[in-house]
């Protein structure tokens, strides 16, 4: 490929990333109350792995937990963000972004294509150090803001704190320091009467 | 330090960066014309760094570059964001800025406080080939979607293609095929009357 059709490839994947920033979450942020947007998410998960990779559970390489949470998002362009207590849209949401996947990766320079294909794989499938440990930032980052925020998004859509729970457990699989943490930090939630208790 | 001082520490400063995202630039988002703010802005780079990184005139350690990155404009918390053509604010931009990183950084435990100030500290001196990088990614993307926008922000502010050719130069020094690449961008720009030509 010649040096100016690479470059060119590589600013269209760039331009069409640039619609990230459009794609609103469920979470609020901290000091505004607006809908967090996915590209204030993933940096905001950079600057959490920046800040916290000494507590992953196993050894990892920071730089690449971080390109997978720069691009973990990017499929959400074409599949829109699928909210994490929506069981009917969870049904086909791999499939979804999966095909996003092709589109959007498919946009840079074919070895730079599949070195981002295969980034976004491996945090799907959840079982590489690193991969945990992003996903376990992923939480941590959205439970946080959701207690700072008193827990209205989770009043809103009637989520229980068995379901936070089980939603968040996979914290623990890339950092029990963190999953400890955030444990208690819930709790803090239910006695100051923001959650529900379980049953 | 106990451990959950330690966290703690990391956490409130994690909190008080949750603000970046409600610090407004000039340059507006591609797909909305709405004002991206330094979040946005931060992940962009990161992702164009991830990019783009072949295309450094020297090698680089592309984390560190991100890291730069990640915290580069955290001290605009305090600071606010300082629009590149505006002289009467640049002249006390850094004394600012810096005043802002004895703050927020120091919320973190003191090791990290220390690396997070070197990293700023270095990026600020653009000495480094890793700085060097960081700012022409950091230049490269705000012409980017200035052009993209069809050069509104630069309208509005009557700043003249010399002004944007001397501001812009820096990219060169990180990248020659960049600068090279935006400076075509630029001449386009021109010839479609977006921006009145050289005097």
């Amino acid at each position: 490929m010649p040096p100016a059709e690479r470059l060119r490839r590589q600013f269209a994947f760039l331009i069409e990333c640039d619609r990230l920033k459009e794609i609103v979450r469920q979470t609020l942020n901290t000091h505004s109350g607006r809908q967090e947007n996915d590209a204030e998410h993933s940096w905001a998960l950079c600057l959490f792995v920046m800040t916290l990779a000494e507590h992953s559970n196993e050894p990892i390489d920071v730089l690449r937990v971080m390109k997978m949470l720069l691009i973990h998002d990017v499929v959400e362009i074409d599949a829109g963000d699928t909210f994490a207590y929506d069981t009917s849209r969870l049904a086909d949401q791999h499939e979804r972004e999966a095909r996003a996947a092709v589109r959007i990766f498919g946009l840079l320079p074919d070895d730079q294509a599949a070195e981002f294909r295969a980034l976004w794989d491996e945090f799907e499938a959840r079982e590489t150090p690193d991969a945990k440990f992003a996903h376990a930032i992923d939480r941590c980052q959205a439970m946080l803001l959701n207690c700072l925020s008193k827990g209205v998004t989770w009043s809103r859509y009637h989520v229980r704190l068995e379901q936070i729970q089980a939603r968040n457990a996979p914290i623990g699989d890339g950092s029990a320091t963190l999953w400890s943490h955030m444990s208690e930090m819930l709790d803090e939630m239910v006695e100051a009467g923001h959650l529900p208790a379980a049953p």
